[in-house]
Order: structure tokens, then C-alpha cells, then sequence
């Protein structure tokens, strides 16, 4: 096993900043650049364009989905590559059998692109939006119960909610809308649990689960993903299609049927590796652990601070730690603080300062940072 | 000015083979790929994540825009970036105010990417699609305006067909379809076309201009981009969206309206790069100028070929060179060369071996594949 600072030695990035944005993007592994600029190299080598070069990327390819499924704890059949996280949104909001005048209820803390998108299919195909308090709501299995109607088909919400840092109760969330009368489908947005909560989307049963690989699996941008449940491949219809997604004129019967055409096949390499580095310092579950002692050690710090207040009531269950402090805006904060070196972001949704911590994050990391809010 | 020699150097692919796919795929030029490696460590030292990397990366993307418009003579509020051709076509068919019944009109000869994309929205939509030959048809713009019905609201067309390397009226298509009682619009696939033909899409007054980076322009896989006519950015409406397309909560005015969320920054550093190594060459008209000459020779020496027919009946007027050999199918034929070192496709579609060539296409490449075709 990799020690944490060898394994820190491997992102460039964490040499020469105070990384707290892995929820923004994580910082690339050097052997991750180093496979992505190689799998460049080696394609002009065989190719780009040849029997060669299609046959070894092909192989990649298939390699590379095998290591993604298997960090999800699915069959590789499922998943269909995309550019991000709300791609994977777009393809499921435009892929379902809607009527109109069905229903989408959507918490009132989901990032402002997937609800953009929900908003833009709802006034394209006629469908209403509801939405409902999630924010830190001390019960949202309750809230969002209440706020399903009978024409309710979609329910949109992250699983680690990024404007607060809370971690829904997702398989109790599944069987309430599983169970309803008229079944409700589960979108869920994983740009914040991906990388963070040991996964195994199979046992967990959830419809949708789109995500990316550049913010805490800290692969390159660029390239994300969408798991679907197998049984309703057939009916979320594909809507942008290409030459990825058909086979002799028809759609695939595996999550490619959702693909459309040329993509970088270098940014997959990259992601891969970034997954093996991962790896190699411990099991998705030992670094849940440590990250969830390191957030938690963050969130106990800056609740002790007077003029500080963390927006989760109790301690962290993900990375993500939301705060204000008193008498300094977020932004002034952000500012203050990127200009010593410490990385981290504004929610303007929720008018606070953002912290994400990795299992990457060292304690020193935790107190520096405590000690320079302290000072601002 | 760079000799062809040493421009023909910076390309890592073109050292160790007898290269003709610039149609499937372009070589990367050495300097682009060190400059997606150096985008990529330059937001590590930055962020990735922060204020001053994303400040960076604004700055560039607006410069790499303003670089891809300036090679196709429009303005860099009229383009929406794209993964790829197909995308862009998706972008368009998706957006249109269609009314069921609606024709859409597609040549027979166009990629079987575009077409699953239109008959996969045709299906959803409740839209029918017509086919004209426009394959090897001495007049097309005849062939074109005999299929035109009442209801054709949408052409859908390549620029330079990828099957047999036709050059379509495009000027003439599009004064036909505008000046229809109900105007049909316009949807080109410039997948051949783009870093081949000198374009002025402005003064050419087309509709929509999908296009990709990684042939012709010899960019890296998984950018491309649509050029959408300013007065149509108000007709045709976003589908997949996400925070790049909007502001505010509503679609942005220009053409990143169409686009999504995080995509690989990096390879629009390396697309820009591939455009200036061109441009140290070449004009678009000089670089035009020598790649027919180029493709002129191969046509005129395989024609000579007693077992060998051309498709084109005349000079090719772009990069593609269609033929067959009797006495061994395409893809033995493609096998062969490709044993020797020398990279061609076969194209199903039209039973054939097919030859890109460039202006970095030397003379003697062009010969010594006449004589390795002549020797199989």
C-alpha cells in the first residue's frame, strides 16, 4: 500500500496550493496526464486511422468501461460514456416516455445546469415542474413524499446534495417511489457522490445514475458517464444518436445505443489510470473512511470558530463542508484565501463558502486552512 | 514560409507510413499534442479548480473560438462547440419547430451517422423522411429540387459527400431552398469539407454548418463544432442544455446557448495549435490548391490502371478518392496496402476502397500507392 504523502506526490496540483475544489474538479494524477498524452502518441503510431489503430482502441475502450463498472458495482453493459454529468441528465430528461401534463419533482438545491435542463425539456414537452425543500431538511424522505402527486413520473435529486454537503437517503428514496402506484423513476445527479460513497448501484437498484469522472475520481474533464438499470434500456429511447450508437441501422441493446459519435478515446486512458492510482492507496470504502474522518475533522474545527457556521447540523457523511463566517462575504473569503494558496469555491445558491475534502486531504491541510478563515 | 518537408516532419504519424485517412481521421501535428499536455499541467499549477484557472481558461477558449471562426469566415458568436459532427446535427435536428407531417430531405450517399440521427428524431418526432440520389447524379441540384415536396421544411446534406468525394452546389442548394414558397432549411455535414474548401460561411448564407476538428484540420478526436446562422439562433431551440448554455436562467444569445456543461478544455488548445501549424504552411486557397493537385494526380494515375475504375467521372475538386479494383474486394484490397504501410478505408456504402488526400500528401506517396495498388 502507497503512503498518503507518496500518494500525494503523484498530483502536481497539491504541490504548491491547499487543494479544497475536488468537488469543482480533482486534481489529474501525473501518470493519468502521462497515459492521456501517451494514448495520443500511440494512436499516431498505429494509425490514427487504420485497422490497427481502431482494433487496439477498441480494446482500450473495452478495458476502460470494465474499470469504471466495476468501481459502480455494474455490469459494464450499462453504462454509456458522455462529456459530463448533465449530459447524462439530458440523455434520461429526452429519452422517457412522457405524456403531457406528467409531473417532475425536483429538490430545491440541485445544480443550476440539471435544472436547466429539467426546465428546458419540461417547456419543450409540456410537462410541470415541481419542487420541493430538500435543503437541509431534517427528514427529505418525508419531504419528498409529500410532494409526489399521482402524475409524478421523474424524480431529479443528487445523492450528495453540493450546495450543503448532505447525503440523501437514496435507497429508502428508491423504495417510496418504486413503490407508489404508478411506479416514479429516480434521476440521480452523482457529480458529488461518485469517488466519494463506496457504490454498488446494482444491490441499489436506482434508474439513472449519471456522473462524471473529473471532480472526485479526479480523472481529466471531459468525460463522464450514465449507469441505467438493464430492464429500462428499452424504454429510455435514445434522442441524440450516431454512428456509436447503431448497429446494422438499429439501436444497441447496451448503454452505447445513447453514445453518438467520435469522442477523445484519450480522455477514457486517462480516467482509467486515475482509477488506479485510487487504488492502489486503498478500497473505495478505506477511502471513504479517512475522507469522511477528514471532513469531519473540517467541520468540527470551523464549528468551534465564533463567527463561523457550518450549514450541516451534524457532522459530514460525504466531502463536503458548507460555512459562512460572519462580517466577510463568500466571495471576499474565497479571494482572501486563494490568494494564500488555498483552493476552494462560492455557492451562490446557498450564499456560502464551499470545502471539499479528498481522502487526499491531509490533517495539516485541515488546520492551515482552519487557521487562515480564523484569520480573515 | 515551411517547406512541405518540414511541415510534413511535425507530424509524428506521417514518419513511419504512407498515410490517405485524413477523411477518417487527420495526424495530430507534434505542437498540438504538447499543447493539450501543457493545457492540461498549466490547470494543474492554476487549480484545476479556482479563480485564477478559470479566469485562464476563459480567456483561451474565447481565442480558440475566435480562431475556428476566423477559418471559416463567421463571426465566434455563431458557433456552439461540439464533440463531433454528428452532435452538431443532433443539435439541429432536435432544435427545429417542426410540426408533425413535416419532409425532411436527405441525399442517399450521406453518413450512416447522420442518418440514424435523422431517422431516430423522423421516428420521434413524427416527421417523414425522403431520400434523393444524389450519388454520382451529374446535376443534383435537379435531382434536389425534384425532391422538394410542400411539406420539406429540412435538406440534409454534406458539403464534399464522404463515398465518392462529390462536391455538392452548395451556393446553388441553398439559393433552391430558400427561395422555395415555404423556405427549407439548410443542415450541412462538413465533416469532408471542413479543412479542405476555403469557406466563407457568411458570405455563403448557409443555415447550419456542422463540423468536426480531428480530419481534416488534424485536431485532436472529440471537438468539433456547429455554426448556426445568427437570424436562426432565435428558430432553432437548445434540447440538451446545462450552466455552459445558459445565464441567468435563460438561454444565452449566442451559440453556446447549444452547448452543455464541462468538456475537455484542453483539446481546444490543441485544435487551435493544428490551425496555426497550417496557416504557417499556407492560405486556405494555397492549401486547397495543392491538395486537389494532389488528389488530381492519384485520380489520373489510378484511372490509368486498366483494373482499376475511379468513382468520379472527373477531377476530383476536394480531398477523396473513391475507387475499386477488380479482381479483389475493398477490403482485401485495404488489408494489403495496409501490410505495406500505406492507410486507406474501405467505404461499404459504396462497395469501395477510399484515399484521402491532403496537401501534406507528397508526390511520391501518391506514386508509390498508384504502384502498390497497380502490384496487389
Amino acid at each position: 500500500m502507497v503512503t498518503l504523502a507518496d500518494q500525494r506526490a503523484r498530483f502536481p496540483a497539491l504541490q504548491t496550493k491547499h487543494y479544497f475544489n475536488y468537488g469543482g474538479q480533482g486534481p489529474l494524477p501525473q501518470p493519468a496526464l502521462e497515459a492521456i498524452t501517451n494514448a495520443f502518441a500511440w494512436s499516431q503510431v498505429l494509425g490514427p486511422f487504420s485497422g490497427q489503430a481502431l482494433e487496439w482502441i477498441a480494446k482500450q475502450e473495452a478495458s476502460n468501461r470494465r474499470a469504471l463498472a466495476a468501481e459502480l458495482g455494474v455490469a459494464p453493459q450499462t453504462l454509456t460514456l458522455t462529456e459530463s454529468t448533465t449530459t447524462g441528465c439530458n440523455i434520461v430528461l429526452w429519452g422517457l416516455p412522457w405524456q403531457p401534463g406528467d409531473h417532475i419533482l425536483i429538490g430545491d438545491g440541485e445544480h443550476p445546469g440539471v435544472v436547466a435542463a429539467v426546465q428546458q425539456t419540461a417547456g419543450r414537452l409540456g410537462l410541470q415542474v415541481n419542487i420541493c425543500p430538500l435543503t437541509l431538511a431534517p427528514d427529505p424522505l418525508a419531504v419528498i413524499d409529500a410532494h409526489l402527486t399521482p402524475q409524478t413520473r421523474l424524480l431529479v435529486i443528487s445523492h450528495v446534495l453540493w450546495h450543503t454537503g448532505q447525503v440523501l437517503p437514496l435507497a429508502d428514496i428508491l423504495r417510496l417511489c418504486h413503490g407508489r402506484p404508478q411506479p416514479v423513476w429516480v434521476l440521480v445527479d452523482a457529480a458529488q457522490s461518485v469517488g466519494v460513497l463506496p457504490l454498488d448501484l446494482t444491490a441499489l437498484g436506482v434508474d439513472f445514475y449519471a456522473l462524471t469522472g473529473h471532480k472526485w475520481w479526479c480523472g481529466p474533464d471531459g468525460l463522464g458517464a450514465l449507469y441505467t438499470r438493464p430492464d429500462l434500456m428499452d424504454v429510455l429511447e435514445p434522442t441524440y444518436v450516431g454512428w456509436r450508437g447503431v448497429e446494422a441501422g438499429n439501436p444497441r441493446r447496451d448503454g452505447r445505443r445513447y453514445e453518438v459519435a467520435t469522442s477523445a478515446f484519450a480522455l477514457s486512458q486517462g480516467l482509467r489510470v486515475a482509477l488506479e492510482v485510487h487504488t492502489q492507496w486503498g478500497t473505495p470504502t478505506e477511502r471513504y473512511q479517512r475522507q469522511i474522518q477528514m471532513s469531519t475533522l473540517l467541520w468540527e474545527k470551523l464549528s468551534a470558530l465564533p463567527d463561523v457556521t457550518c450549514l450541516l447540523p451534524g457532522r459530514p457523511a460525504a466531502g463536503l463542508v458548507a460555512f459562512r463566517k460572519r462580517g466577510v462575504t463568500p466571495g471576499q473569503l474565497v479571494q482572501t484565501l486563494e490568494d494564500q494558496g488555498f483552493c476552494l469555491r462560492t455557492i451562490p445558491q446557498s450564499d456560502c463558502v464551499r470545502a471539499s475534502v479528498h481522502y487526499l486531504t491531509s490533517e495539516l491541510e485541515v488546520e492551515s486552512l482552519t487557521s487562515a478563515i480564523q484569520a480573515t
